[in-house]
């Protein structure tokens, strides 16, 4: 079976993109689940309701979170209801969500979906190594196949992370720092390993934002109002394959849209 | 002309990595001159006089450092003779070294090697912009081609300098982080740019140290004493052609040695 | 002479315990010249020209103020005019205002005041030992009484600053914390120094903001809309004694006015 | 009853203090028990075995400990058999030591020492809020005598924490700053409140460091060897009177012995 992965979808940008070649990629790869992060798919900032039903239309069959799971105050109120949507599992007791849930299949095991925040250089929450062991316990009575996206800022954090779960689960994916890294591997124990997916947006901005508000604020050291970039976009994703008897991941490719890198069907 | 970058190395696995391909990828690639960061060389933390000699006779015609520039005093004592090595240019006025040293080339310009410093997440130092910015405008008077390591943490913060330079230099390339990134590109203004190189060290560890050090501290947050990894390793390099006419990028390769991608000569 | 410097005021109730209080201090301790730190007197962040003015009126001679500067962006278009204010003196080259002001006085030497920002735990700024070194110098060719407000986060850079200024200058007093610390002494050199002074704003608030958001913030890890709390009020305020000939502080008073701490004429 | 606490001991000054000014301490204000922070005892860097006993025998009955709780690796060896040492609650589970421990009195309840650590600049740990919370009420069982050395960087975690247990516990006194603040209070339920107790070392360091490598460290960002300050030192110390029958502080003093502040008997 195999896992398609879509990284930080970035407001009307990443959403066109998802829009715009989310079907040719499933096509292409006739992935078995598709996951999409959308933590800054409302403006760079959380996510809508409205945006939620969208991207689940456009062919996702799970969405994760990371940091800015709240900035949008809509998904206060929808969360209940949002069947197909994990944010950080190591959010406080209490949180509203969850951070992990299953894609139940029709032929195979279901797919156990985690999304799980780092804690260096972001703020305080839960140990996640902790969690998601936890969760990864739990996960095993029901399946073999579980996936996490693993939301954190520095690179140790994520790959001290991956070797933790090596041989535990199918693969450890990082988002947040929305540039994709080139170090996708196979783990000795078999977990599908990448530091980063990179950011589905804008592909001329900075992370997402407007190159001018950034740069003045890096210069002047002053509050910028931050915009989404406009012009053309990028999207950055993973395909895994996984030995659905064992859980293991067997192969691992990254995917990259950009106006450097054309898609072909 | 084409200048052949490697990053960060990273303790004897690094140094036996440089031993092994240094020479290959010379051969291969034909680069004009040689770049190596050499931050981490000395077991990880900054640089001793012998390794310096070492890395040089290896073939780097440049070294550049990063935030462990000092981790090892021995480099105090020789860094005034060390005619082949820049560290950071915004370390404070009256730092020892300097940001900005020429290669002279027989038949062509010199070529400028700045290094500079991200301060997100790393100690306060000069705004790297600002002293970039003067560091160009003087290399300028010389040499069109010009390449910056910017050394950082944040992609927000490495894109943002990569795009102001964009057109000023011929290369913005980013240390640091250890894990490479995938996002070569040519900025519209004939830039060069990727956010990270990736580390030459062990490809088993956690940014170079040993797995069980990192994942203890993770798990326990005691302090612990960190030492390399072991076994194979891994070199992270990137390969750009300028056209030393214009000082403009028309090309940019990443190249990446281990046993997941062996090399070819 | 006696400077009076009182701390960052607050919202609503910073600005009321000034007009109830401001001119019962002077009455009572006579200072020449009276500084007010009014980072957060708009709501808490920022300054508007009203409130520039009302403390003005309250009997400030000078405003200060910090990392707040910004928050309210009316002060972009009066800064140029507000001659009675200056904000961190090591914000970037081509920041609008100045770090510096001298207030002239009748009969003896104008007083010179500098803001000055720390970097521990703030963002990135300019080196505030090397730009506060500078106006140093630079005031003592008008003056040899000089005030410094040290807007820092962490106790270890404020007294290094305080230490590092030691004999430099008449007064180095902290702001930022909101809390007021007990540390006031003169130190060798005959520079005054106090940790904080402590803000002027809620006494029952968590550093003036109201507790129940702050309590959620924590709780939830989600975030929060501030507001000020409400109800009674603290000021935070310093007396200096400074021998104008020689511009040494000769005694150093702090002033806590709360509930449990009430103001007798 | 009443409860002296004095803050973080601080290298050999610190322990001299001791020496020199617990017993009279003890003799004047004739505390019912006496706790002592201890993060920094040996060299500023932790506790041994040796130093552990000097503190007890010195008049301690309880040692409370802080982010410097492993910088000395003795206390590893013997903190298992350390009967009369907490370190903060929240360190992760499997930790050695504990975060609570009781006092054990002849002829009234027991006292409960709780030690807490901040996340806000600070290494990640569990959460204190709830963690606190658990361990105050397990303490209610038992006593309605409840100290809490709350160890945190910022004033708005640790006025938050004192909020949050105004009413629940006896006091909250906040340790790790070095420098005393000013405001200490009973809260509206009965808890008393100080935001830092201070440090107890050298008088003339910067928060116990000599003088000269801290400021050495801000002016060349190097890496320097940080030793204790010498000279003249001081104490900081606080004394909580509570009701033995409810649990609820009626008064609080600060104490605080220097050069400028000189002890009576
Ligand atoms: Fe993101
Ligand atoms: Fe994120
Ligand atoms: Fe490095
Ligand atoms: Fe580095
Ligand atoms: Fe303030
Ligand atoms: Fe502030
Ligand atoms: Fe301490
Ligand atoms: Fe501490």
């Amino acid at each position: 079976m195999k896992i398609l992965f879509v990284g930080d979808v970035y407001g009307r940008t990443g959403r066109e993109m998802i829009e715009s070649y989310l079907q040719k990629l499933k096509s292409k790869f006739q992935p078995t689940v598709t996951i999409v992060n959308a933590e800054n798919a409302a403006h760079g900032k959380g996510l809508t309701k409205k945006i939620y039903r969208q991207l689940i239309e456009a062919g996702a069959d799970m969405l994760t979170m990371g940091n800015h799971t709240w900035d949008n105050r809509e998904l206060f109120e929808f969360i209940d209801d949002a069947k197909l949507l994990v944010r950080p599992a190591n959010f406080p007791e209490g949180t509203p969500g969850t951070g992990i849930r299953y894609i139940t299949l029709p032929h195979t095991m279901s797919v156990a979906v985690i999304n799980i925040q780092g804690r260096v250089f972001l703020p305080p929450l839960d140990d996640p190594f902790r969690i998601v062991k936890q969760l990864v316990d739990e996960a095993h009575q029901k399946t073999s196949i579980i996936f996490v996206d693993v939301h954190a800022e520095t690179t140790s954090e994520k790959l001290a992370l991956g070797w933790y779960l090596d041989g535990r689960v199918s693969a450890v994916i990082g988002t947040h720092t929305h540039v994709q890294t080139a170090d996708e591997r196979i783990l000795p124990q078999g977990t599908a390993y990448l530091t980063d997916v990179g950011m589905t947006g804008p592909y001329n901005g900075i992370i997402g934002v407007k190159r001018a508000t950034v740069t003045k604020r890096f210069l002047t050291s002053m509050p910028v109002r931050f915009e989404s970039e406009e012009g053309s976009g990028q999207l950055g994703a993973v395909l895994i394959q996984i030995d659905e008897k064992t859980g293991k991941a067997t192969k691992i490719n990254r995917i990259l849209i950009n106006d450097d890198h054309l898609f072909f069907d």
